[in-house]
């Protein structure tokens, strides 16, 4: 689980969810520490900080300039550490984390520009720790985003002797003008999605919980479970580009913890509620497995997984052919219609047989 | 123990630790692990990338600007955050962690702009959480830096139930043209050195193999080894301004991880070696306790430990008195020398009574 600093939306819609609770991870305590952030935060705020449009990466005015600002965004790949970790397959997870950090950013449509990385490790092996930074850098470096620096901390008593953690940070860069305005999203809009090949970066405690170590190595469609489980987070940057270049993007949400349920309305305005049809696209296998074997509820599976979807862009309806046209494997997933009073601001038609 | 990503001096030039080795840090480790990162940033390095003086920080040039650079740098903690857990003390580490973030770039003489933390826990604990974010926020603040956002990840499995770690990342700004040029010191310029109050952010897991947790809340100087071991990693923020208001600041280095021996040389040319005599200085009394516990050797204690020094500048040696009466605690500390051949790049005159 992980909630970003500046996503109040989030905390007040979600609710407890049982099944997470169970494998270790407290989503109403994470609600209640982003409430407490937000008190902080009312605190300090720096004049030169833009609305952050739905709190995917916090959005800085360069000082002196009119029309520039930095987008940054910090992340952690979260427990998949453990799984790569355990099955000593260490070249995913940096690719994983830089990919995950700059979807965060291009929500506000930056392009990267540097990245740092976190290393933490009970027990430094070079080995390992270079095979993770090199990952880094090789998904940099098709981002063409330097990677300028980071920090290997090794620290005993903290970590057990084999396990290490990954978190890095992303700076960007965007034009102010062509920061998205959600504000213009309205009712007959297409939502486009683009498709998720797994659980990228999220839910993988529930999935320990579920798919035992001792199966990792077992059968899995057309490979094991440990393939299916490190699937690579993928980047949705030229995607996105391509989209963009032929559409007009509204608004757009990077489907992370909380999945389509908390993070498309951290972008959408409090008068436009998001209709999925899940029908419209199709549900990784590894997702389906893991329902089954949790009989995972149809509100729980939307908030711990993204179902499918990896990124969420809102077109008008009459730019959608194009923008289908520009990024292959990206489908109309749903639309807007107008919200009032308190309803929910997603719907989410299941297909029959999900 | 903390590596740089670009610190290739401090790989050639680190011997194994004894002491720190037993305690579980593998110092020798780090140095492979930073000679192998050199090989992974051989291959992929951006142009906009700028040298980075000494590995404190990375540079890198904004597009379209020609004499702007963001300054950026990621660090933890480390395992001072043990402490601060067990004894419940969360109201210091997130300013501790700021503080060595602006130090780190201040190296290059860089203007914070902005800050993202990164919360891992074993189980999410709301109010603590909310008060080591509140602690960063007004290190922040205290700098007229954002807090930009921030990521907060529960990871059962991971971390132990009451552990937690915490790193960030912070980015400067600083004319090209005012980077110090550390190609321009020179034998006869002076050393200025900014006091240290306690071990900072470095040899925590040497300290905690010394003075057992059972000792903590015993009395100690004026107050308890906790109140000693946790005293806060100051900001030499406010100091260094000042200092580089009236005299011409050539190089500077942050004393972290790998003390004076290590940190120094990083900002210095091949041909200067650094003189330092320690009677111009006091040690800590926390630092004197280990030293004595441990039985720590001069060399070592001089790598472990800050010694008594948190931040050095060279100086030309007729600004050494208007760079003294600047900063309140500032002391010449040392000098520089010329170098020949391989001989080493630190010199350090310890005290008589050390």
């Amino acid at each position: 689980m992980a909630e970003s600093l500046e996503n109040p939306r989030a905390a007040q819609k979600a609710a407890p969810v049982e099944r997470y609770r169970e494998a270790g991870v407290d989503v109403a305590a994470g609600n209640e520490a982003v409430a407490r952030y937000r008190d902080v935060l009312g605190e300090w705020r720096h004049p030169a900080q833009l609305d952050a449009i739905g709190g995917f990466a916090g959005v800085f005015r360069l000082p002196g300039e009119s029309d520039t600002a930095l987008v940054a965004s910090t992340d952690g790949v979260g427990t998949k550490v453990l799984i790569a970790g355990e099955l000593e397959r260490y070249d995913g997870v940096g690719r994983d984390l830089v990919h995950h950090c700059i979807n965060d950013i291009l929500v506000c449509s930056a392009r990267p520009l540097f990245f740092l990385d976190y290393l933490a490790v009970g027990k430094l092996q070079p080995d390992v720790a270079a095979q993770v930074v090199r990952s880094c850098a090789l998904a940099c470096r098709a981002h063409d985003c330097a990677l300028l620096g980071g920090e290997t901390a090794e620290m005993p008593g903290l970590y057990a002797r084999d396990h290490f953690d990954l978190a890095g940070t992303i700076v960007g860069i965007v034009d102010v003008d062509t920061l998205p305005d959600p504000e213009t999203v309205e009712p007959g809009d297409a939502i486009i999605g683009l498709p998720a090949v797994g659980l990228h970066t999220n839910g993988y405690s529930l999935a320990r919980a579920l798919v035992p170590r001792a199966e990792w190595e077992d059968r899995f469609g057309e490979g094991t479970y440990a393939d299916a489980l490190l699937e690579e987070h993928p980047s949705y940057y030229r995607a996105v580009r391509a989209i963009e270049a032929v559409a007009t993007v509204k608004a757009m949400a990077h489907i992370t913890g909380g999945g389509l349920l908390e993070n498309v309305p951290r972008t959408l305005p409090a008068n436009a509620k998001a209709i999925f049809e899940q029908q419209r696209w199709s549900v990784p296998p590894i997702m389906r497995e893991l329902i089954r074997r949790g009989e995972i509820g149809v509100d729980e599976r939307y908030r711990v997984f993204n179902m499918g979807v990896g990124y969420t862009l809102v077109v008008p309806l009459s730019d959608a052919p194009a923008a289908l046209a520009a990024a292959p494997g990206a489908k109309v997933v749903g639309w807007i219609e107008a919200r009032t009073g308190d309803a929910p601001q997603v719907v989410i038609h299941p297909a029959r047989a999900a």
